[in-house]
């Protein structure tokens, strides 16, 4: 197995982490005996979760069930070393554990995320491990310029074809999409989330536009094809590059659009309009000052600004394995973390959009798609990068539907700047 | 003249203030002669503000202009002490040297507030001394229970038939109104601020509504009317609250609409919704987790908040003048302050707007309104007090026009509360 590993290390994003961790996928050949201390440690797990209405399969078949309703879903623990790594800190090591198949969901997944996610966070003694934890191992990844490079390759250079498989094929939006009615399918979500961000730009044919982490060039060609916008789009991952530009140029909109494979923190000129659509996450906190001189500097006077990110209600710290596994560097800031953008250089902040429940619907469709490429996926990485980024789908889903993440959009202008939209209204005209 | 101030005491609330300040309305018999010591702080006053596009003329009409463009209006200095209180203090002093009628303003008041204000704002000059000043004079008023009764009895208890002159008529609205489209007349425009707040609100008939800090009680009326909720609404201005028990019982609302004579603290009950419109700049920054604790108390699980509040894009102290003379214990807040409101308790904000150019708008018509009273005004309280108001209102229009104000309105729910909003499109639907 291990062999395997060396040879996909470039693609796999989970198991050479997992087995640098000390993890193994193969389940230990442990005796099958719960002994007292296992069976005290399922239920001092349960009690930490503040007794959720879940059921906790042992190894030997022995359940240890919810006092609280009838369990919605049972963890099955192969071993009783998952058990105790769980324990010990169940943010970090469920992903893990997970991941190489030695914890196992009874039921649906995102259900059972739904509801570990409510009862920690409504359990005074869960939330109390987690801030010690934080304190003694959260050591999140910089995002000084050399760094950023390394955070984004870890996710973003993975493969262009995986997420082809799950991501809408005609834009390749890795953001939330936006849904006018909640039946559309998910091109048609983001090409209304294209165009709402578009019309909250009051964007119009010769605009300027730069964009700060372009992904893989969906919005750019957007702005470009149907707004006759000049856009210059900015981002440090290579294949998304490389990927933006073939696509750019198959659409003959070269002259229209340039892609830079460059740290947004080198931005120069002037533009209409300032945009950035799921890069702050990248940012870092203590960068968002930068990313404010940025802005202020190539921002013209009467320039319009929106930037759209993942946020938080209450400063929280990343969930530990999404930082150590998928995203390394993210952070999703509170409003008031993101002010550190705006107030320096006193941007006046016009529009702040919630598109949380948007999120959870754009996830389930993400979620849907790469469940029916699934086996795809596990033949050309393995089996640990498909569960673990199953987890990281279905656990996004929960986060976003129990509200400890949320989607902000918003919309900004100098402070001094009078050009600014009258009213909304124009966002929910028929066009 | 003194015995008249002390005879309006209870009505006029700059003429006592002026004169214990030590300020006389009568124009010193000064000598007509201007020194060399005038001239400098002339020329230092100019340099100060950045040189802006004015001229200075002196009690021998001598005249001091901008090196810059035209001067688009004329500041007449009636004595050599106004000038030199001026220097000392000018955010603070010009307001009661103008209201006493020392300074005269030849040109129209709100574009000269405009171009002083934006001058200022761009010269370091000025924003150092700004700076130290605060430091060294300002002492806001408290907001402790006590404190605000005094406060808001200083403002709201100079006479309801004062605020009647000019506000509309309908609802005596003293907040932001909302111009759909910006020729609306006064009372079309609160009356559609009114509905635009209903609507983010989604009230239907049966809810149960609280509100803190009521004003004169047309908004409260107008949810009960217009939609059918309960609604009990808290405000500490005694002469606001009779007025509105007594259009209550004139409209027969008074079994759906209850006015509670207390403090916002004070709040007890279950309520599907909370609203605040134009409170929050009098609870001041230290009280902001306690209004959240309040909301958090009385706020059902599936409840939807809104607060409309004055603003600013950068945390700055209150103007002194308007702080000491209209407004005691006041404060914009920005946007990360407000977050202390939020962030304990994890509410989730769902949208804010920002309507600063409603309120200029809102305010133009005021003042305009105003003005053809004016006569009526001065008779009823003096010319200091109509000076002083006139000065307030066209000071609050310059401060919304050139960016230094801002109006935000947030929605916001319980952080867990799924019932929310799918999109903003019903607010711009036709009903």
């Amino acid at each position: 197995m291990e062999k395997d590993i060396q040879k996909k290390k470039t693609l796999t994003l989970s198991m050479p982490a997992l087995v640098e961790g000390g993890y193994n996928a193969d389940i230990p050949q442990a005796p099958a005996r719960v002994s007292v201390l296992d069976r005290w440690m399922a239920r001092k797990l349960m009690d930490l979760l503040g007794d959720p209405p879940l059921s906790f399969v042992l190894w030997n078949i022995e359940e240890i069930s919810s006092s609280a309703a009838k369990p919605m879903a049972r963890v099955h623990f192969h071993d009783s070393e998952a058990l105790h790594h769980l324990l010990i800190n169940p943010a970090l090591h469920f992903g893990d554990l997970y991941s190489v198949g030695r914890i196992e969901i009874e039921g649906e997944l995102v259900r059972f995320l739904e509801t570990a996610y409510r009862a920690a966070a409504s359990s005074p003694k869960y939330r109390k491990l987690k801030k010690a934890q934080t304190r003694l191992f959260n050591r999140p990844r910089l995002n000084r310029p050399a760094d950023s490079r390394d955070n984004i390759h870890h996710h973003y250079d993975i493969g262009n074809d995986f997420y082809e498989r799950w991501l809408d094929r005609e834009a390749m939006q890795y953001t939330c999409a936006y849904f006018p009615s909640p039946d559309l399918t998910l091109e048609q979500a983001q090409r209304a989330k294209m165009d709402h961000i578009c019309r909250k730009l009051q964007l119009k044919p010769g605009d300027r536009v730069v964009e700060a982490g372009g992904g893989w060039g969906g919005f750019a060609r957007h702005m470009a094809k149907n707004y006759g916008a000049r856009v210059r789009s900015y981002n440090i991952s290579r294949q998304q590059v490389l990927y933006a530009r073939a696509r750019s140029v198959a659409d003959g909109l070269e002259r229209n659009v340039e892609y830079v494979e460059e740290d947004y923190r080198k931005m120069t000129g002037e533009y209409d309009v300032f945009v950035s659509v799921g890069m702050l996450e990248h940012v870092g906190r203590s960068h968002y000052r930068e990313l404010g001189d940025v802005i202020h500097r190539c921002l013209a006077p009467h320039g319009r600004g929106l930037i759209h990110s993942i946020g938080r209600n209450k400063h929280e710290p990343m969930n530990a394995w999404i930082e150590k596994r998928i995203f390394p560097g993210a952070y999703p800031p509170t409003l008031r973390e993101m002010m550190d953008i705006f107030e320096t250089h006193e941007f006046s902040v016009l529009d702040v959009e919630n598109l949380r429940l948007h999120y959870a619907k754009t996830l389930e469709r993400w979620l849907a798609r790469f469940e029916r490429h699934a086996k795809d996926i596990e033949a050309s990485y393995d089996s640990a990068f498909t569960r673990a980024w199953r987890l990281y789908l279905a656990g996004s889903i929960a986060g976003f539907t129990t509200g400890s993440l949320q989607l902000f959009q918003i919309v900004f202008s100098h402070g001094t700047n009078n050009d600014v939209p009258w009213s909304r209204a124009h966002l929910y005209r028929d066009s």
